[in-house]
């Protein structure tokens, strides 16, 4: 017997949604029996959830083999050294799963593995001759995430095919990198998934250049800006040109102006217009300079101020600045972070102190600098309304490089619909999607760290430079659940599904049964994959789970067996067609093979 | 092109055996370039070692699924309740690799999962007409080893076949168990290895029977018992009848010697001999009952002295005595010991104060009493030589359930070559094998402990009886690799061979290239496996490197195509013929599939 029997098969479908269920794709595999919760972020995968993911991973495999990848497996427990060596040890903060072994060595569960592969490949290789390289592996890997989120969209353990890339010039990784691109190209779209490249951050992971391949979801986390030039990012990474200096020498000198109360940007805009009226137009928020105080962390746990200048009509977006600062991280300034730094004053912060000033005036001796850094758009010659550094106090055409500098520009100001494409090709348009695949240059970054040299061909030492690629096996198959998704439930394409088919026993005739085993077997012959559902249930029962399980064509034998008929329906069409018994197998072959 | 080249294939043959190696297929693998070691007991798979484990794994998974076992896959990293619920996150001991998540809540690593098939089944199924069910999953473990050895062998990171059996009554266990039984057998022929199935303990499994499944191998970790009669069984679970009571009527009442001196059982025996003469024979270590101290160590960390008598003239085996005393443990007994415990005179221990007395008289108030155990072979009535538990004293004639008693037997006596088998089916002959699979009837244990149960025929709730199923993957490489291996180097059986077929070009006429890359294609498109050796080095090297890697089968494409013939060398028998170019694809196509 080459089919399988739902009787038999090891699922339960479920009336009701997870509890924690955030997002379609998780609901349906679960209530479809294709994955269980065994804990925040970590699943189990059932029996149709492991035939969904086998698909997707040979799927990834064939390109990756067909760029010329050759497939490897590490260990998943690593030891420390190699992580200590490129500092990503403590680089990785709390989102690194750490343990101690029976000896007391300190291992990790790897969360990616280039320092691994840089000492395998230092540890075999020797000469140019042997590059160029590429090696990937499918392997189960460890994040300890802060919001584990949306089932196996974003797991704790999780799926994922890595490659890396060897080579001895800067020529030969960007050729590693175009096949990279193609073939994530290649696999997305053999999955059916609509996506977007966009320029990303390398954060952690280092190197140069960095694309994201993102599938588009209204519900995604990670949000994408493009222009009708083609620009592409994902909102972390876009980065605006800092303003070219302006000529500041007729703007009045800056005079302080009493702003009771008016500790907000919305205040502040009414107190200036009615006690500083401009002539031209009135005051707005894009007028004033908000100096927003964070307490700053670095990894080996420093703490020090950091107060961002942006328009008072932007707000920080907190990804932008938590990509932004990486490996450091930041918080908000708490109420008693003010108490103990008493020369930053909530709500009149300005920027004339801050900066390079020592901290003890700002009120804690012997602690580091305040870090004072502004937006793009505070460039030199722009004025400003902004804080005065006393209660209740304001100053206005204050101006940048002039009356006060900062100690660098960080662009964390959120990005709006319609603000220009740093390109000049045109306004930003916003959307979302989830990140399916993340390229990377690396550069020499890994290989200098570890010492990877190879003899060139004039026999000297060269340091490899290094390429790394990442595609998301697990959560490929939540997003392809996600995007084909309906009300009814799961709707595979052909390419993943569990089984090309289900063929539904609509009746107690044992003729029936019969006649749907016969069917499927002679399906099978032809390689199909099908399922018989004999279950010892209502066929209503059996339609309702057909399509929540999402099998893409349903054949059912029922009364009209009696007239030499089965229907054959499409899941996701919806439409269903009567076939003669007799030509059912060969409908079934065209329709999987359409 | 689908066949590879040597050139390309990340692959280097080393010509140091790796300072670690122990057993000749760790020196293989590593020095063939299959495997790669990582941190201690944790490889990487490089990709001819891959190879080879997907063949395996194929294997495995279709005698598993043949018996109707469904593959799912569980989470390696898993939270620690249903652990504790079974009492094993604390029996497991330091052979568990545990840790915190970023919330603090504990997690392990997986060494193997009823715990959770239990739950999973518990959570989804709900009547006897969901039974029987196998599970199964191929998955990366882990076991924190203290002596991880051997490469693969025994490794701290490693992939395991591991089903899980579930059914409503032990008629059912037993098929789903001898199902089991078959499959294994069929598996470990299907890799060619030479293996015993001898009854085991089931040790922190729990269970009430248990089998492994030995592959022989005169290195191998695992002593093993055989009797002409069938009897055959892992050393820790050969179990000796206690003795029939004895008449001790007639034994003489015991009284004490002064033996000075006589701290050992040889010069005890001497001493006997000399003061207190037999008529019929000389005194032997036979005779004489040795007590020997170790501190017994509970799971929670408790610790009391345990006693073991026995024959003198035999030694505690101590892997019978870890398997009979765990979860607890056992260790040497210390000088500090002893200072601590001055009841107990070391070389004059006898029987009489110990067991139930209070430890009190031992030394230690307020401490736990210590345990006096027996050899089986010290049964009611037999005499014996022993301590009197003062300096320099022993006492004769002390009979077993006359003048002492013990607080239960204890079977951790070394086993010898010549034993009689506890069954009668004759003496017992020692052997070596490797583990490869053990399986275990566990009956009720995980089902009561974590509450699963079904409505059966009669609607009333039965607790499923289970049993577990485990299979080392990795492990069957390494084992395959050391039953097959020479001085040459690996020698795969076709099975398992990363390759079918390695093509050498024996020569720099580039004609001979141009064959073999032909003859590769050829070979291919019959659904051959085949790597051309075009690497630019001596014929010589190429035949090394073909036999130390292993292939089945090497053509030589050299001299001979001038006259056009090529040479087909078979690794396993050193065989070779010259073939005509023309018959060569037949040639390959038959000794594959020979």
């Amino acid at each position: 017997m080459s089919y399988a029997l739902m009787s038999a098969l090891f699922v339960r479908t479920l009336r009701e949604d997870p509890a924690d269920a955030e997002v379609p794709s998780h609901k349906w595999l679960v209530r479809a029996g294709y994955i269980r919760r065994a804990a925040p972020g970590i699943y189990t995968w059932l029996p149709l959830g492991l035939r969904v993911l086998a698909k997707v991973e040979a799927i990834v495999r064939e390109e990756v083999e067909a760029i010329g990848a050759q497939e490897v497996r590490f260990p998943a427990l690593l030891p420390r050294e190699p992580y200590e060596q490129t500092n990503r040890w403590t680089e990785y903060g709390p989102n690194l799963f750490r343990l101690k072994d029976r000896k007391g060595a300190d291992m990790l569960l790897g969360p990616t593995h280039e320092e691994m592969f840089t000492l395998l490949v230092k540890d075999l290789y020797s000469s140019y001759k042997d590059l160029p390289l590429i090696l990937y592996q499918v392997q189960t890997k460890y994040r300890d995430e802060a919001r584990p989120r949306a089932g196996v969209l974003r797991g704790r353990e999780f799926v994922m095919k890595d490659s890396y890339s060897f080579d001895v010039d800067d020529a030969g990784l960007q050729a590693a990198y175009e096949q990279h691109r193609l073939a994530y190209q290649r696999i997305l779209d053999r999955l059916g998934l609509e996506f977007v490249i966009v320029k990303a951050m390398s954060g952690a992971m280092g190197g140069s250049r960095s694309e994201e391949f993102l599938a588009l979801a209204d519900n995604g986390e990670d949000t994408f800006v493009r222009s009708p030039g083609g620009y592409a990012a994902n909102v972390e990474a876009v980065s605006f040109p800092v303003g070219e200096p302006q000529d500041f020498s007729a703007i009045a000198v800056p005079h302080e102006i009493e702003t009771p109360g008016a500790g907000t940007i919305d205040t502040l805009v009414e107190a200036v217009n009615a006690s500083v009226p401009r002539q031209d137009r009135a005051w707005t928020g894009a007028d004033t300079l908000k100096n927003v105080v964070f307490m700053r962390i670095t990894p080996e746990g420093k703490k020090f101020p950091l107060v961002i200048g942006l328009p008072g009509d932007r707000e920080v977006d907190e990804k932008r600045l938590e990509a932004a600062l990486a490996p450091d991280e930041a918080e908000p300034f708490a109420e008693a972070d003010f108490a103990a730094f008493p020369g930053l004053i909530k709500g009149y912060i300005g920027p004339v102190r801050l900066g390079t000033a020592p901290v003890a005036v700002l009120g804690r001796e012997g602690e580091s600098a305040c870090q004072y850094l502004t937006d793009p758009r505070v460039g030199v010659g722009t004025e400003w309304v902004t804080g005065a550094n006393r209660p209740d106090t304001h100053v206005v055409h204050l101006t940048m490089g002039r009356d006060f500098t900062s100690d660098g520009v960080i662009d964390v100001a959120e990005v709006r619909e319609g603000d220009p494409a740093p390109d000049g090709s045109g306004p930003l348009r916003l959307a979302r999607g989830v990140e399916m695949g993340h390229i990377f240059q690396l550069g020499r970054k890994y290989a200098d760290a570890l010492g990877l040299k190879v003899l060139d061909a004039n026999g000297k030492l060269v340091t490899v430079t290094m390429g790394s690629y990442g595609l998301g096996i697990t959560r490929a198959v939540a997003m392809v659940a996600e995007a084909t998704c309906d009300d009814k439930g799961l709707a595979w394409p052909r390419a993943v599904a569990p089984f090309d088919v289900v063929i539904v026993v609509a009746g107690k005739d044992p003729a029936m049964l019969e006649a749907a085993k016969q069917l499927a077997a002679d399906s099978s012959v032809e390689g199909i994959e099908v399922v018989v559902d004999d279950r010892n249930v209502s066929p209503g029962v059996k339609f309702a789970d057909s399509e929540l399980i999402g099998f893409p064509t349903s054949v059912i034998v029922g009364r009209g067996l009696a007239d030499g008929v089965v229907e054959v329906r499409d899941r996701r069409s919806g439409t269903s067609q009567t076939v003669p018994l007799e030509d059912a197998v060969a409908v079934i072959v065209a329709a999987v093979r359409d």
